[in-house]
């Protein structure tokens, strides 16, 4: 790695739009989590593709690794930059391009914010419905393969991103994907790209598929006597075909913590938060299907929230309930879990969780997108403690194995980053290793995001 | 390649499940359509995944090429053995493994065919939407990312392949996804091999996401003044977040066609067919609205199909519209153009094909599933006239040329094989090398389905 020389010319080319400072440096060796690691060299703030490639030339030139930055908030160490190198920040790049309604497609810049690009989108009907809990970058999202309360009806980021500008390794700029709705032409190098963190190239701009506002929204919230009984419930509304926008899982301590934060006063038993998307008709005609499935399964509270007002407050808990969390414990960091089962195994994958915290020495509610077969628990530790870290990384560590066993995914939406690099070999055997052999060819020399997503060369 | 030593101890391991017959080898020579071209040295056919290792092994020792082979109904050229080698035929692995109601997943090999697959669902409720026309292979789906008349509304194979095991160039056998509805971690492995062609591996299981029966079906047929208004029908439709699990268009050469088969008496105009599932009430009210939208668009004649009887003439009008189209000239052979485009161009697009068409020597009738932008032109021609099939060579050049040139893709679901290698870097520029790459990395010595996908080395 010969670093001065290609700091020296991105200096020189960049401006103000490097910095090498300490104070920036420090700020983005930072993660969201207890995950920490490496410095960045530098940082810049490129605003076009072509300077991308100029800064990816250089560093492939000189050997400087090079990370992508968006927001920060991913959850695995993802943007850390653990061998050094030149941190990519796109925050500068956070246009939205155009906009097709007809088409129901947009074309953006990756710094553009989830909450930005839905202000800018408001006037036209339309919006993109992928929605993480944190005001991410869509190049972030896409990064990550992200998804949240919304995938159940909406799909992932697999789903909603057609196309891509990528920069590789050695400064190419490709593009993949069309505008078209679907194509069998050739590598799905966006699925390809969509979830790689980094590793193999840096997005410059990503066409995304966009949704048509619903014109009516309904929303309830309902308890069960059991985990299991809510996990039927979920079982049963999804075979019915009744097409739910969000069906988010509160445990009975995520209700308590929810409860002490907003001033709720719901029941403290596992709850189910749903939200029906369509036309009046349609909507009405899912929250009766639903109510009928969630009396068999043996409901024992159920609230409409038909009007705005009580819609918003009632989502407004669910997306405090990561402060209402850490609030149940003042000072304590989270260690937030990730796992995806069949939803088959839903209800017994929560159960066990619960059982494993409740004879740890934690608190850790669980929470989840429950559609999907996704819950997290989030661990409150004292990072200083040592004890307790070790007590919930084995407690992630016991989801993560329960969660194979199951026939699940060691992450169901926040990743690998370098927080889960370790699961990798366990999850997918030998197809780990044609991962590997992908990012070789793309990047022979490791420079994308080293240390994330494949085997240490 | 040391053809004959691997050939004699595929021979001497496989047994009467090995042929080099000429009949035999003349059978897997053939396309279902004019392009032709190589014939395999031997065909196999293998029972379980090891056995396909095996094969491979064998294969890659000697350098010998190797190509699936499902059903062969793909329409480019797909399974043809254009530098031979062995002919991997996936007839007997045609089993229906597992279903997991609850989950709605199924496991299946690659052999088995779609109406096979749905014929083992019929008790459980559940069926698999994706319908390219042809009774194809799953795994021949997979390989070429095939869609068809329901993708509007449940996706291609990419949205419906959860999983897949893959025996690689080498013999290694890999696992891609899991049984969890969604994941974050790693590559995107799966959307890799689906679409690929059998140029990165031979697909030996496959994971698939099940739908459940509608609970009701509609069904209509209507006419308009022009395609152009037909088209602007279909927008707004989805604009509204109608649901619709179905909406083909036939040109009113088509309709023509299809008339003189079927004994129907629809008026000669361009018509869209559509198709709604969902709750009765549900049903009812998408077609309600449906109804408003293609009178405000001009509409001038409406056919509900409302009862099954009904509805099966009609789809069963639209599934014999390839041989109706073929009976306008007999004796005639059809190249059957693919193109898709963004759904604001597709007027134009199908418009400006239709005056091509015109302006040529050859009669040519369009149909398309248009609620996705995809869409044929049937060309008829007399295969051993020249004249004729540089023509229509000529005519699906230019419509490949003009859905670039209107941001869409080459293919929208028949996938490349030989016929459309020659697209690829218009279509992909630099991304094609990067398609290279990873044929490279995977497949060096290009054993797999040799001549397809990739630039030639």
């Amino acid at each position: 790695m010969t670093l001065e020389p290609a700091l020296a010319e991105l200096a020189h080319r960049l401006g103000p739009r490097f910095s090498r400072t300490g104070a920036t440096l420090a700020q983005y060796s930072q993660s969201e989590t207890h995950i920490s690691g490496g410095t960045p060299d530098a940082v810049v703030f490129p605003h076009t593709a072509d300077e991308v490639s100029m800064i990816a030339r250089m560093c492939a030139r000189n050997g400087v690794p090079m990370v992508g930055w968006g927001t920060g908030t991913s959850l695995e160490g993802h943007a850390l930059a653990l061998k050094g190198g030149v941190m990519v920040d796109f925050s500068q790049m956070n246009k939205m391009l155009a906009v097709y309604p007809e088409d129901m497609l947009c074309v953006v810049q990756p710094g553009i914010t989830r909450e930005a690009l839905n202000e800018e989108l408001r006037a036209t009907g339309l919006f993109f419905p992928v929605d993480p809990g944190a005001n991410a970058s869509l190049g972030g999202m896409a990064a990550t393969r992200a998804s949240g309360t919304t995938a159940v009806r909406y799909g992932t980021m697999r789903d909603n991103v057609l196309g891509l500008e990528v920069v590789l390794a050695d400064g190419r700029v490709i593009r993949t994907g069309t505008s078209a709705p679907k194509s069998s032409a050739g590598y799905d190098l966006t699925a390809l790209f969509v979830g790689s963190e980094g590793t193999l190239g840096l997005t410059t701009e990503l066409t995304l598929r966009l949704h048509g506002q619903p014109e009516a929204v309904s929303a309830a919230v309902c308890a069960f006597p059991s985990i299991a009984d809510a996990v039927d419930c979920v079982i049963a509304t999804i075979q019915t075909g009744i097409p739910m926008a969000r069906i988010e899982f509160l445990d009975a301590t995520t209700v308590a913590a929810c409860n002490a934060f907003a001033g709720t006063t719901l029941s403290l038993d596992p709850q189910l938060m749903v939200e029906f998307h369509g036309s009046p008709a349609g909507v009405q005609e899912q929250t009766d299907r639903f109510a009928e499935i969630a009396a068999e399964m043996g409901c024992t509270g159920f609230d409409w929230a038909q009007v705005t007002e009580d819609r918003t407050r009632l989502w407004q808990m669910r997306y405090n309930a990561y402060p209402a969390i850490l609030a149940l414990r003042p000072g304590a960091t989270a260690l937030v879990t990730d796992v995806c089962v069949p939803i088959s195994r839903l209800a017994e994958a929560v159960e066990e969780t619960r059982a494993d915290i409740e004879a740890s020495p934690l608190m850790g509610p669980i929470l989840g997108h429950v559609g999907d077969g996704n819950f997290h628990a989030i661990l409150l530790v004292d990072r200083n403690d040592a004890a307790e870290m070790a007590a919930a990384r084995a407690l992630s560590g016991r989801m993560v194995e329960r969660a194979l066993e199951l026939g699940g995914t060691i992450s169901g939406e926040h990743g690998i980053g370098c927080g889960k690099l370790g699961y990798m070999a366990a999850e997918h055997g030998a197809a780990w290793d044609v991962m590997g052999q992908i990012k070789h060819a793309l990047d022979p020399a490791g420079l994308m995001n080293p240390g994330k997503m494949v085997r240490q060369p």
